[in-house]
């Protein structure tokens, strides 16, 4: 079952504590389409420049991810620098360039708009809806968002989240957004805007789910000592989640809770090394014991006293 | 099984959004052993001045608190006044008299020092360091401590953290001591330091064990929107906890997972009041029905598909 993925392609340079790198594979697209294809085939919608490397599309294929949908337009490869202190929460932007993103409107080839499973990556909303607009019959989408359209373009955002099952926002913005400092308040809130799902993504606390029936999970969250980079960690996570719910099929309530875990699982390994570095040489052997882990982290048995 | 406390009885002037309270009962030891209450006899040890309500007291023998160690000393009785913002993650202090804190000099009832489970409060470590002196056997020693002791008396706080089983922190004070943004290294970090094993209370975000074999285990955050005051959820957190585990004789790993939930269980039902106004109508089925929404929170299968 092929996965659509709407969002960026770009070529980053991020400097953490652990280094400097320069233009290197990056954007909401790429970190999300990587995940996924551990698990289904995932398509990618979006744009690059002529100087975007061909080898960086090499890697794209190698790992089965569709790139007919990928375009290359007029100008430069979309550009984010960033860097991260101490305390790797926190990304801070040094310069955005959307270059090609400018002029970018959104194509989904013929043979993707039959796509059952889509996420729509942090992008400008407007562009979120052209996408959701030709679709023939999606079975499931999730989006993301960041602060940056939340103030400029919150009518596009209301009427994009109207229209998706899962709205994945990090607890920073969901807050911001809904006006309150309480999660679980700003959730329900995001819910009564129309989003039938809402997972608050916490970083190194976690996720959150609440659901369509209000019900909230809540998955653990990994020790990680060994944080070099978290830029594309919330995308790595989406695309896990999503990836999963292709392959399974099976939206039951028990089966988004495991995708969340997935997802949880696929950021904690994207975020060990720059780039892509890490999810090159992740073998599905290390996810499973991976998962395991978390599966033991999460695990507490019945009270067994009598209260 | 009795479980001794060590800690502060006090008169606090709090104000959060949902009101300002004058010289309501208070007090790291007081919320602690109401905690503790429902499942075991706890028994404080502490000071107050005679402008202490007697009517405190009375509450505390209600709910079966051993009150002898607590003693009446020269001076006024501890007062904290503080407030919290919209955002009631962050305690703001107004003022802290530590009045016949002052002068406090811990003595452990003779029929006290036989305590197998203990649980020292946020207090000066040497004082911490006396009460220890004073124990004839001790099983489990659970302590709190915060940033004022960590930039005060560091290395009286060493000494005692070299003889608990478990050190209880929150993140913020975690990070700060052990000089890293990085919470699973704080705590590796302060296992080094000798402490068996090591709790992170993270609030909103739930909480985190890092054990004696060094493994992990993350506890489901409560979806609280009934946030009225946060005062004590720390010391109720840590008085269900050793309650639990002295009730249940069982230090297994998998019991001390449970007495972990027990906690958050009691912190979530602290907070949803000013002093101890939920927990005095507090029932043992709702702490029962809590823990099972807790075990619901968190509960997610294996995975279901070959990767």
């Amino acid at each position: 079952m092929t996965v659509l993925i709407v969002g960026t392609l770009g070529l980053d340079t991020i400097e953490t504590p652990f280094g400097l790198k320069k233009d290197i594979l990056g954007g909401s697209a790429v970190h999300a389409a990587m995940a996924a294809s551990f698990y289904s085939q995932a398509a990618i919608v979006g744009v690059v420049g002529a100087d975007f490397p061909t080898e960086h599309l090499a890697l794209l294929k190698e790992r089965g991810i569709d790139v007919s949908g990928i375009e290359v337009g007029k100008g430069e490869t979309f550009r984010w620098s960033g860097y991260y202190e101490y305390d790797m929460n926190q990304a801070h932007t040094r310069d955005t360039r959307l270059n090609v993103y400018n002029t970018f409107d959104p194509k989904v080839p013929d043979k993707l708009k039959k796509a059952e499973y889509v996420f729509l990556a942090n992008l400008d909303p407007q562009l979120q809806l052209k996408v959701i607009k030709q679709l023939d019959s999606p079975k499931l989408i999730a989006m993301d968002t960041m602060d940056f359209w939340i103030n400029n373009k919150r009518e596009a955002l209301r009427e994009v989240i109207k229209q998706v099952d899962f709205l994945l926002l990090n607890d920073g913005e969901a807050r911001q957004f809904m006006e309150t400092p309480n999660i679980p308040l700003a959730a329900a809130r995001l819910r009564q805007l129309g989003a039938k799902s809402v997972i608050i993504k916490k970083g190194e606390h976690g996720a959150l789910l609440f659901d369509q029936g209000g019900r909230h999970f809540s998955a653990p969250s990994y020790p990680q000592e060994m944080l070099r980079d978290p830029t594309g960690a919330g995308d790595s996570f989406a695309g896990g989640f999503i990836g999963y719910l292709a392959r399974t099929q099976d939206v039951s309530s028990a089966n988004i809770r495991r995708a969340i875990v997935v997802g949880s699982v696929m950021a904690s390994f994207n975020v060990e090394d720059f780039s892509l570095d890490r999810m090159k040489r992740l073998t599905p052997q290390e996810i499973g014991r991976r998962f395991d882990e978390f599966r033991g982290f999460a695990e507490f048995g019945a009270l067994n006293i009598k209260l």
